[in-house]
């Protein structure tokens, strides 16, 4: 995503508040990342920094507030981003790629194989081209016709998504352990029990597949994505405005015009 | 971009025919790569074959009469497309990444460090969300006012490009050389013609600024773009359809229907 939206409560809730306190001071490799606690684009870098257990400082960004500091690395003052290596670095697919080729040794997110890698990358270019646009269109969507569209065009897109597994008997696509496939979507399936709420109730094997729901229990249940998740009424405060459409995050505003989520 | 519009001349022409007749034999690499002559998402793949003196098998893809065995290893038929050590990979910007880490040897397209590769990634990423759909727009606008407007962002993405440069007194973002920033619009630079010619007239320093000018004439007059152009009325001829918005491309349709372009 972007910036943050203008008017959100500005601290991690629940396990998340733990684990940003756990990592409030300097690290040792120098590694600043910069995070809103809802944003979805975050909760991607920040679930790999966990998962790949890396160093690493939390800093909080205030939207009413960006520190000096922030805006003269990194002057559209996106989150997340990370300062690392004499750099300030963002968005949320480049940041995955350069925590990976940066610390390589744990928990790989991405396979060593050439071909296996562009899959991966392939894989990641449908999230983002079909789910993430047909997810902010069902939350944003405000008549029912409208919603139950979008709704159908994501369904599918999940469905896709996980039966494109290179191996079904396991829970994710990177097979017993998440990889790079599998937390580029994990922050918005944590996100789905709005969509639930709102927008025509559970999402049932017969609409998203026996994968989907498999995956969709595993990656929610996984401990990297448990350590970044508020708590939920914290997020129900925040996609109000979305469920309202009158939210004012980049992607929130790119999904209103028809343009680009960036 | 996506599957090949489903009216077009299904060879390449000029400089491009040459090129592609030179490969018209299996590589000793066993590398196939799949083209549609026109595309500037294709000619992205095929730049970065020649730039990096990759031996290669070129196939051109007839978009009337795809063959089974390409359909059978990419069902969407999808074009670029690589066959490459027994897998099949497609999306202009993974067989990027996948041509570099495969072939790493020759014409780095690449900065080795992982910084400033990541900051390669973050400008192709403005490529992509910011110059893009604005120049699909302008091509494909049909009122007048629409069209400067398009215009207008695109110029002002092209300036942005430009002057991002690390270094001001190179032309090309990799320097003396192109790298992966430069590859990844050149395409577009070939076919700013079209715009000139239908959308407004010659861009001028005053709008797109000087270093996007000095870039402009660098990329076009650089031989592994110019290896792969087709004659100037071939790109006409393909593009009326795009000038008066009755292309059926991937790209075209999602621009017309406020769409991701794939």
């Amino acid at each position: 995503m972007a910036s943050v939206d203008k008017s959100i409560h500005s601290a991690a809730s629940g396990v998340a508040a733990e684990t940003a306190a756990k990592h409030s001071k300097p690290a040792s490799n120098g590694l600043v990342f910069y995070s809103g606690w809802f944003c979805p684009f975050v909760a991607r870098v920040w679930i790999a920094l966990e998962e790949k257990g890396i160093d690493y400082e939390y800093r909080e960004i205030n939207p009413y507030k960006k520190e000096a500091h922030f805006l003269a690395i990194n002057p559209k003052g996106l989150v997340p981003a990370v300062e690392h290596d004499g750099a300030a670095m963002y968005e949320s697919l480049v940041l995955l790629e350069y925590l990976e080729e940066t610390f390589p040794s744990t928990a790989p997110l991405f396979p060593s194989k050439n071909t296996a890698r562009a899959h991966v990358r392939m894989h990641i270019d449908q999230v983002v081209k079909k789910i993430m646009p047909s997810f902010y269109k069902t939350l944003q969507a405000q008549q029912e016709e409208e919603q139950k569209e979008a709704r159908k065009t994501l369904t599918a897109a999940f469905k896709e998504y996980a039966e494109a597994f290179p191996n079904s008997s396991k829970p994710f696509h990177g097979g017993d352990k998440p990889d790079a496939v599998d937390v580029a979507l994990a922050p918005w399936a944590c996100r789905l029990f709005l969509l639930e709420e709102h927008r025509g109730g559970p999402f049932q094997a017969a609409e998203v597949g026996e994968a989907f729901i498999k995956w969709r229990k595993a990656i929610q249940d996984w401990p990297s994505v448990k350590a970044v998740l508020s708590t939920p009424e914290k997020y129900t405060e925040v996609y109000q405005r979305y469920l309202n459409d009158e939210a004012m995050s980049e992607a929130a505003k790119a999904t209103r015009s028809g343009g680009v989520i960036p």
